[in-house]
């Protein structure tokens, strides 16, 4: 599903995870020892992707579509069990921070196609940041201009529940949520070498008591 | 502890909250039916701070040394029990995201003195991503230096212990783990008008099981 394209610049035979295309996931079950999130993990379509792990998180590179749906299906088996899930995602794509690839200069970008996701029947609440970090010279209006479109199809389907300080809190089916942070990351992709997005995600639970929002008095931004 | 610079443009009289000096936390507690979370949340000092939370994460803005003393009370309170404990951490300035703040134009800075944090006793593993998102025209090369200066003085101490794809992993006593996360966020605030910057923590047990990383294969940088 993935494809390349000459604007801003031209990237033929560059794979994926060469332009750093990829994800970490930290999932953690209540009163899990372990187990069901290795039924989770190991169960979920590895396809097409390269997956490796470390006393933190889990990694994933591949084509986009694949990778999404690799972490729905993860958290698909992980909230089906009805226990409370929690978990921290972050897609990336340009490889920026400490472990670079070698890009090619002029802002490339890699160019794909924004995946549907089959529903899950899980539903999740999560709250959502998007950084596009370099344009390249090639100025914000496409790149803003499409994700404000991502944004108002997730307000029209209800995914996109409010606008708060710093992210969207966002709440419907596994697949929704991810659609929504998927299309929004690969569009601003087509015209943003680096772009970072990160969602903290909740399934089964309010991930703040009840108590503790009633004491702290919830916001009245909502 | 937090002061203003006339440099790269006078700021007066603008208090950190207005500057969007804030942070996000969700952490989940194994085993805990909210009252192990209530207690860390309502026992952490919240003098001088504004403390909100939806049904997410809470979220806490104020001068910097007290919101990250704030945000590692919590943690130590949680970890301190012995349980495993999780968290999705995200600290932000200069109001990137739909809720903006009206900051001055010509890419005006909040400066901060880097605070040292009390040691704990609790140990954690976090990986880090820091987003300098827009330096206002004004070049990378100061807030490179000096993030750079952070992460050798991480370095140095054995609180940053290697570089992964688009992280990197920290490991200490949760003091360690903030300050470092800390000093590069307000450092990059200098000269960078919007600084965000995202860690996923985990206290007391490795986050993704043994079994899980022995099935992935660990990668090969470690």
């Amino acid at each position: 599903m993935s494809t390349l394209t000459n604007s801003p610049s031209v990237l033929e035979g560059v794979a994926p995870a060469e332009f750093g295309i990829g994800a970490r996931i930290t999932v953690a079950i209540a009163g899990d020892d372990g187990s069901e999130l290795a039924r989770a993990v190991l169960g979920a379509p590895a396809d097409g992707l390269l997956v490796t792990a470390d006393d933190v998180s889990i990694h994933v590179t591949g084509p986009e579509d694949r990778l999404l749906t690799y972490l729905v299906a993860i958290l698909h088996a992980a909230g089906g069990s009805g226990r409370a899930v929690t978990a921290a995602v972050q897609l990336s794509r340009g490889c920026p921070g400490g472990v670079t690839c070698a890009l090619p200069p002029g802002g490339a970008v890699f160019w794909s196609e924004v995946p549907r996701l089959a529903a899950t029947g899980v539903r999740a609440r999560a709250q959502w940041a998007l950084y596009p970090l370099d344009d390249g010279g090639h100025g914000n209006a496409d790149h803003m201009r499409d994700i404000y479109a991502v944004i108002e199809e997730g307000e029209r389907r209800g995914t996109v529940r409010e606008v708060r300080n710093y992210v969207t809190t966002l709440e419907g089916d596994l697949s929704e949520v991810f659609e929504t942070v998927g299309a929004a990351w690969i569009v601003a992709g087509r015209s943003v070498q680096h772009v970072a997005t990160h969602l903290t995600l909740w399934i089964n639970a309010p991930s703040v008591p009840d108590g503790v929002r009633t004491a702290l008095a919830v916001g009245d931004r909502r």
